[in-house]
């Protein structure tokens, strides 16, 4: 029996990693950005990515290319888009799967970033990229919006433990604008999800801000009373 | 200079097309689902689909695969997820990208339907399918019931004049839950997307109810003034 699969077009299938990543101590949401190491568009501007081989999975995929580049596993990894318009590549007809990654910035070995071909780039200072990238970098960041307005992947982006502040410090630096602190503060505590540490961070202020850690286990019985995250403050 | 791309591993890509039906005098959203016609799992039902050509969009190989069962063309169709897993398929490595659909049945000829491998079947009592496809009618239909919340796309299913029960049915048969009447018209009257027209629906009751349009110019203003369409209604 001929196997009416082998008879088909094959097409290039291809993963772009739109990486987030954040620091508390800059207050920018930034971009893992590398330059291209192969023709065409050589030397460019482009989203890390790469091919999907015939015996990997697309999400292991976007896996392996965040890996061979930051050294991270179990890193938070959602799918975005399937881009597939014909000429999206000039070099060949490739559908490109996009995922988009939260990361903290300082769980990165520094040295292998200064080593590498990957640079952080601020999201409100991006450089050209090649072919479509800036509008897979769009989605994906409209897509992060609405998902921390809903979903606690926020945390995703901060350390263990934070400040009220550096959590608003990131919701605005997600959102580019000002929040209103009331309205988020009550936002926040109302939902349960934070425990109070005994512990202060006084860098930034003599009285000092207590810190707090998010409980995923209590975000889980939330869920299952029924009540849905929301963190969408004007 | 030899291409870099011509050496890659190339995959199998298709799409599948979740497309939801519905019919005012039914009140139950439905799918629309074929019987495979080669192997493996000849026979068996399937989500509507077909590869994608090595010139084809992504996005034209699902309308096309939409057109070839329906004849219909401007249906709204909307990408779900790119599905990636290596051993999905039992016939080979195909990645397929879902889509769904929404359309009113009434638009399509029964006569071909009839004559078709297709057939209507409630989602809330679909036969045993193929592959992976149960997965991916779930995800697209968790993505339905989200975006009928929040965008004004559920009018896609319905005539363009309907009544507020009409409507509510929708929204019920959708949700398969009932949701409270007050509270509903509230929300959707409140918007000052619909107009009221002069004519009756006097076929359900006596006195008769009268029918509604979505005006899309209307909801074009009520964005830019900032505002969200919502009709999460308990």
């Amino acid at each position: 029996m001929t196997n009416y699969y082998e008879v088909l077009d094959k097409n290039l299938v291809a993963v772009d990693c739109v990486i987030f990543g954040y620091d508390i101590s800059d207050k920018e949401l930034k971009l893992l950005l590398v330059k291209r190491k192969f023709e065409p568009e050589y030397g460019k501007w482009t989203l890390p990515g790469g091919f999907v081989k015939k015996d990997e999975g697309v999400l292991e995929a976007a896996c392996r290319v965040l890996y061979q580049l930051t050294s991270l596993k179990d890193v938070y990894m959602e799918q975005s888009y399937a881009w597939g318009d014909v000429d999206r590549d000039s070099g060949g007809r490739v559908i490109t799967i996009s995922h988009f990654a939260l990361i903290k910035t300082h769980e990165l070995d520094p040295v292998m970033i200064e080593a590498s071909v990957a640079h952080w780039r601020s999201i409100s200072r991006l450089p050209k990229l090649i072919f479509d990238h800036r509008r897979i970098i769009d989605r994906a960041y409209k897509e992060l919006i609405d998902r921390i307005k809903v979903k606690p992947v926020g945390f995703e982006l901060l350390p263990e433990k934070f400040t009220l502040v550096q959590l608003q410090d990131l919701y605005e630096a997600i959102y580019q604008r000002k929040i209103d602190k009331r309205n988020f503060r009550k936002k926040i505590i109302s939902m349960n999800l934070l425990e109070k540490m005994d512990e202060k961070e006084k860098e930034t202020s003599k009285k000092g801000a207590y810190y707090y850690r998010f409980i995923p286990s209590r975000y889980e019985d939330f869920k299952r009373q029924g009540f849905y995250f929301n963190l969408d403050v004007q």
